[in-house]
């Protein structure tokens, strides 16, 4: 027995670690996935590998996660990939893209469809190791203070939103803003701004943003949904005990299910009390939508044509979309669309 | 240093489970979710917690693993609730009911709408502590050797299907018949039966049904997800360290999102097969959906009646599901929608 203790010992060392993440704790829902992924990982080890979530801006501010973990400032980073589309557009193949992918699919992408080997292929060149960790599902497309019946609308529209829709609708006009969580609602509120996306109901409420720009539109088709991500140090991931990397893959695994169960048990009950409140619910008129998609397309074709590894992955991933979308629309489609007429009688 | 092993040896006792499956190898998306348990907590143990996945029939028959984890003859099991319809009825909100939970509610009421406190009441009686371990989607509605065009085409017909579809579909004429999967193949092609439902594309491909029942029915209105469950002995488990209890949950986490992802990857390329060699594709008729809605209604007014478990548990999933609904219709259902009139052009 006294020759074994060694033996456990080195199974299971005792390691305290740090996560950067990249919400505010307001944000409760998505931060929550770096506290819950935390928290699962301390269980599953009798409290050995500790890891210790900070909010948005505590120890590394919140665009700054990947940065930090490529270069060890931090073990960990829970953050959205996308927030790095200046840097590298195809780490967006990680969070979401214009007209990508659901919940469905990207889980299926990532665990089933070649998605997972093609993602850590790109982060070996940021020395990161990531996991998904969480999803908000399809979001909204933003809160309007006027509102959008034809692309004409758009035209000169100073619209706070992610920066591959920004790139996508500067194209049909749209002034694309980048404003920080907290000015958002001042800004709109004084008219600098004409519209913003911020996540979902759930969250959208806590913002306000029904009070200074009523129209609700969705559906936010930059993203079909956002996966969130787990980044780790790749050294530090590698010197883990065996065990150790596995309980991270899975603790991720529950936090994702915990992330998402979040959102689609608190975003009708949100729903309803904006609605409540005078939030104006909006579809984006048909033209919109297909003036959206189509220029998305040819974003898609220039940046391939420039980057072979965005092309690598947007390929899998826009494969893997054409040929899932006919059959969720089978069982799933028809089954939803039979519950949604049915329950509204 | 020597003070410390038998602490250590505590923490992470060397134990050998045997886990039990109602499914067949055969059905390897499905079965696997138990394997793939398994052998996730083997990896986040060191190898120290090893459980052994057994398929069907192997070392408890199929529908004898609730009783066979009940009484500790295994440890473990990795079954679908509903297949104990006959016993317990409320078992099925654990797995699937009549016009019930997609895989997103689901994993919500679970896990943010008060479901699995329900479920682990329930599930008290029985000895059992229970955590999802997989979902298939939505179900198809099965192969039929003629057309469903009216209700009165339901009347007579032999259809071999779940349990509790029988009990709603027998008020509308269907005689329901139960036959183990093996045998549904040389039923239908004789004639013994008109029809057959087992799970979707990918795994109803490998039985060949097409080939004798052409008509392919959607959506499998009762299992608009199937949650398959992981059944551990309440006593052994109470008996575990907390840290395997915790790897337990994380590990079915992770087999859970695997499961979703295989078939969400399969069925699409399995669904353009099977209609490639010659499988007619329908939609149930709106009237027969309809008809079959009122009936499923009025048994579950029947069954509240009689039992007040079943009626504490359907309230809570009814309420959860006709209020997350109308929500899943804005962001995701035109998402989903707009994504499928888009890429079929």
């Amino acid at each position: 027995a006294t020759l074994a203790a060694p033996v456990f010992a080195q199974d299971a060392p005792t390691l305290s670690w740090r996560l950067a993440s990249s919400f505010p704790r307001s944000a409760d829902a998505i931060y929550s996935g770096g506290e819950n992924l935390a928290k699962y990982v301390s269980e599953a080890t009798g409290g050995k590998f500790s890891i210790r979530a900070f909010p948005a801006g505590e120890i590394v501010p919140a665009l700054a996660v990947l940065d930090s973990v490529q270069n060890g400032t931090v073990e960990a980073g829970h953050t959205a990939s996308y927030y790095y589309f200046g840097k590298d557009p195809a780490l967006c193949f990680d969070s979401a893209v214009p007209f990508g992918l659901n919940t469905r699919q990207m889980n299926a992408w990532v665990n089933h469809g070649g998605g997972m080997d093609l993602l850590r292929a790109m982060y070996k060149k940021y020395n990161i190791v990531n996991f998904p960790c969480g999803y908000t599902g399809t979001q909204m497309g933003g809160w309007f203070r006027k509102e959008i019946k034809t692309v004409a609308d758009l035209d000169g529209l100073k619209f706070r939103c992610s920066a591959f829709a920004g790139e996508v609708l500067s194209r049909l006009g749209v002034v694309p803003q980048q404003i920080a969580g907290g000015d958002i609602y001042p800004s709109l509120e004084k008219g600098t701004i004409d519209a913003a996306e911020w996540i979902g109901p759930y969250d959208d409420e806590k913002q306000g943003f029904h009070r200074v720009a009523p129209y609700y539109y969705f559906p936010g088709w930059w993203e079909g949904t956002l996966q969130v991500s787990l980044y780790l140090n790749q050294d530090k991931f590698n010197a883990l005990p065996k065990s150790y990397q596995n309980v991270l893959a899975q603790a991720s695994a529950m936090a994702t299910n915990q992330m998402i169960a979040t959102y689609d048990a608190e975003n009708p009950k949100a729903l309803k009390r904006l609605i409540g409140e005078g939030a104006k619910l909006r579809a984006f008129p048909k033209e919109v939508m297909e003036a959206s998609y189509n220029e998305a397309n040819k974003v898609y074709a220039e940046m391939s044509a420039k980057d072979p590894q965005f092309k690598t992955l947007l390929d899998s991933f826009m494969s893997f979309r054409n040929e899932t979308v006919p059959w969720l629309r089978v069982g799933e489609g028809s089954f939803d669309q039979f519950m949604a007429a049915v329950t509204r009688k």
